[in-house]
């Protein structure tokens, strides 16, 4: 077993082993911290179990994973029958439960008993406010969300933000360690719903599905015009550093120039939509018939690769120069 | 010169030779047509020729781009003094003049007495509709919006759109030519202000600012959600069929399970933004204290040539398994 750079041992805990958990799982197995998985329903556990098996054996046998890489990541799980075995002396737990404050307010108030007391206890919630799940908890300094996206082991951006009580150190501290897994954590100044992803994406989407139930284009239209054009830059750089390449004056000159551009769109753009089920049944048709050839279980392993090698195509090709002091 | 599948000659014209413009010269003669350029400022003209030279000059150090492409892409350039000699015996007319409909309607007047009956009028805008353009012209069946993607010798995607009098089959030869430059035209089945791209984009970057200007998160907050989360998936898939990959019963199970959380951001979404000069002063220290030791040239290379290598990833490694018939 390996040890935290002050010589703490490396253990976490994760707790629910649904989707989001089970991804949470192999990210830090993968870096090596001993993992304490446990589940409420034991089914659901061994289903995440037999999961990330599955994964494995697929990446060893597409992508060539190392049989002793392959290897250290199993034996870095550990399947626990209870939550008190799963945190005995862990540093960080990561709960990923329902989106349902009466069911994780009672989680966390037993992991605050049941933790050593300097541990993080991270929430991967993004429907839910820190500040009301760790509400009356004594260890509501270090309650902090920690919000991935789906699925962690594939998608480095997670996105932090503490509750009123949150101590800003465990904060900083929740930054470091995600830096350590290989993430990309985001600091946010303050919980809004949804946080700023979801916030993104739906705002996009809303006006995705308007365009499509007006009539305008295809789903398949609005899906090309994202990844033939949108989205090229934006896996690059987010919107407002594209904004800034789009003008020699920068995002000032690109604000003074398109302003009026921008102020027309946004006033025409949908602020209420009601979706209805004939627009849900248009996009499954579409969907379905622009991937027919290709099962949606293939589609999801191809896109999950696909991300894998775009960031290694960044991290080979970064944009800074190499700082000298390097 | 090469000549159209149907035997026809190939030369194009390029009206207008601002950023958009310039852009579509190198499309045009990369694809191997006569690309005839004309602006109705001279320096223009001359500024866009010294731009692609400089642009091939740099594709061939860096990229490697081989003499013979580059000395053939030249070739198939002709500045010209006169629109008319610019649109003679052309099939297609690419406009690309600024964003009032009192430039544009008497331009295109002009383009329709000038061209071939045949050639296909298109214009670059995404913020007129077409219907007015062409309004009272007797070649209003064969005009269309074909707006591109900034910069569209980079990006593929071209969005396209007639108005109330252009012809159905003007609309999809006018597909097929782009598909034949090696473009994604997406059809759009009417005008809408802005079309699909600008549209999403506002509708994201509306909600972005907002986030920054209510103090939640900094604009390089913002910016590393996309380019490290949502920007990865979106450069391979559209939101949609994202959606369509997320749960093991698709879209609609998707909209299904995730319509509550949808529904309670969208209501909390901004529907009317102020842009503030503090807000666009933010934005501005903070992406240069992020790109700080890279000029915005420098940057802006290094984004085209990224689109360049993601497109190239995608194409090598198509999710699709290969049509047995090919």
């Amino acid at each position: 077993m390996g040890a935290e750079p002050n010589g703490q041992p490396r253990a976490v805990a994760v707790v629910g082993t649904g989707e989001i958990g089970r991804s949470w799982i192999r990210v830090f197995a993968r870096a090596g911290y001993e993992t304490r998985a446990w589940d409420p329903e034991p089914e659901q556990l061994a289903s995440a179990w037999e999961w990330m098996k599955a994964e494995l054996k697929r990446a060893r046998k597409e992508q060539g994973l190392r049989k002793r890489v392959v290897r250290s990541e199993r034996e870095h799980v550990v399947r626990c029958a209870t939550l008190q075995e799963a945190v005995d002396g862990v540093i960080w737990v990561q709960e990923s439960g329902p989106e349902v404050l009466e069911q994780r307010r009672p989680i966390f108030a037993q992991l605050d008993k049941l933790t050593p007391p300097k541990a993080v206890l991270a929430s991967s919630t993004s429907m839910l406010d820190m500040t009301a799940i760790a509400k009356g908890l004594s260890g509501a300094n270090r309650c902090v969300i920690a919000h991935p996206v789906n699925p962690p082991h594939i998608i480095p951006a997670v996105e932090v933000v503490g509750g009123h009580r949150t101590d800003p150190l465990v904060l900083r501290r929740a930054v470091r360690f995600l830096e350590r897994l290989g993430l990309t954590p985001v600091l946010l100044r303050g919980y809004v719903t949804g946080l700023l992803l979801h916030r993104m994406e739906a705002a996009l989407v809303r006006e995705a599905l308007h365009l499509v139930k007006e009539g305008f284009a295809s789903p398949e239209a609005v899906d090309a015009v994202m990844r033939d054009g949108l989205g090229l830059r934006w896996a690059l750089m987010g919107p407002f550093a594209v904004g800034n390449t789009s003008t020699d004056g920068g995002i000032r000159e690109f604000f003074r120039r398109y302003r009026p551009v921008f102020e027309r769109v946004c006033a025409d753009l949908c602020g209420d939509l009601t979706l209805t089920p004939e627009v849900v049944d248009q996009l499954a048709k579409s969907v379905d018939g622009t991937w027919r050839r290709v099962s949606r279980a293939q589609q999801r392993a191809w896109r999950d690769d696909m991300v894998g090698r775009i960031r290694h195509l960044k991290e080979a090709h970064p944009v800074k120069p190499p700082d000298p002091d390097d």
